[in-house]
């Protein structure tokens, strides 16, 4: 698992590396910024996203959807901003292609008029599935390090 | 936008968001250590320094600098540390070779003897044209979340 | 140091970019995740840990393994949980080809039940050494911008 020092070759796996880390950053600034539609199509149409605090699993792309467009809207009319980070992320390949991504991410909150705040601690742990061109979320469970 | 998954080539953009996310890592630590010289030289000789809560955009990189030097000085008179932390980058390659990055900065602050605060929240919008062997910040407009 | 814009090629300098975010990645989950005697493992034999608020050095990677281990103990007792975040890293080679590596870190904690914390805002500045197949940090020297 440590960086290799020898080899002046990229790998498969450091490429992959950088391309899923385009591809956070991506997702993100999508949920950010209130595109909720093109958020929730970074999911698989069977896509489950767990978090703890849910009261359950929410399943299936378009439920994934209704609830991120109830939560921006939620989050406009409080007048309130969030900004997720991924960081700190480590890849594995699964033997089905699949890829294992765990990283952690803080939301950070900023009220109109306030200071910012760290809103919640995590860790995101996702299967990411390829489709052809990109990848797609399979599974996303995070967990909150306050309710751990 | 998604990561590419199949391919195993490194693209130009690939290339590029690696070589970008080391440039701001370089450049931010040049703002924090004071090297406020070496810092507003990562600008363009017009270029354009925005953000939310100044009067009015700082143009030009010896206002830049000056800004800068001020700001420094500052700081270190109010014994105040600053980190700019920059992620979630993305980037659009324009017509004429521009990129234009978005990405979020986080300003932490920290007092000698105090604990650490989050500063700004802000999203930070470059055009980063090219000097030949590296790149150079055209304009920069930062918007702050307890703003917007 | 400025990230060139021309070359299609990536360079060593940014093949080891990549390696060594994706290695630091892995070394804080490890310790945050309470994997102290892998985590200590990323040291050399004779590593030394130096940090602003200890007493003194840490010698030798066996201390620096039972000190990691009393720390993570403290933690699970105290229903503590750290995040480690490391960014804005730059990368210097040297002439024996040794790296050496400065970053900013954050630690995010958070109390069971309670709500995340800026603990520490903090400059990292390691020196690592090959051991052939991947890297390890020879000297590791934390300063705390509360206390610089």
């Amino acid at each position: 698992m440590a960086a290799q020092a020898d080899s002046p070759e990229l790998s498969d796996s450091e490429l992959l590396y950088l391309r899923v880390q385009s591809f956070y950053a991506w997702q993100m600034q999508l949920l950010d910024s209130g595109k909720v539609e093109d958020w929730a199509d970074t999911f698989t149409e069977d896509g489950v996203f767990d978090a703890a605090g849910l009261p359950k699993p929410v399943s299936g792309r378009e439920r994934i959807r209704e609830g991120a467009r109830r939560a921006a809207e939620d989050r406009v009319n409080s007048g309130v901003t969030h900004r997720h980070w991924l960081g700190m992320l480590t890849l594995e390949r699964r033997a089905d292609d699949a890829v294992f991504a765990r990283s952690y991410a803080l939301v950070i909150e900023t009220l109109r008029g306030g200071i910012p705040t760290l809103h919640r601690s995590t860790v995101c742990e996702d299967v990411l599935v390829s489709n052809g061109s990109g990848w797609l979320i399979q599974k996303r469970l995070v967990s909150r390090d306050d309710l751990d």
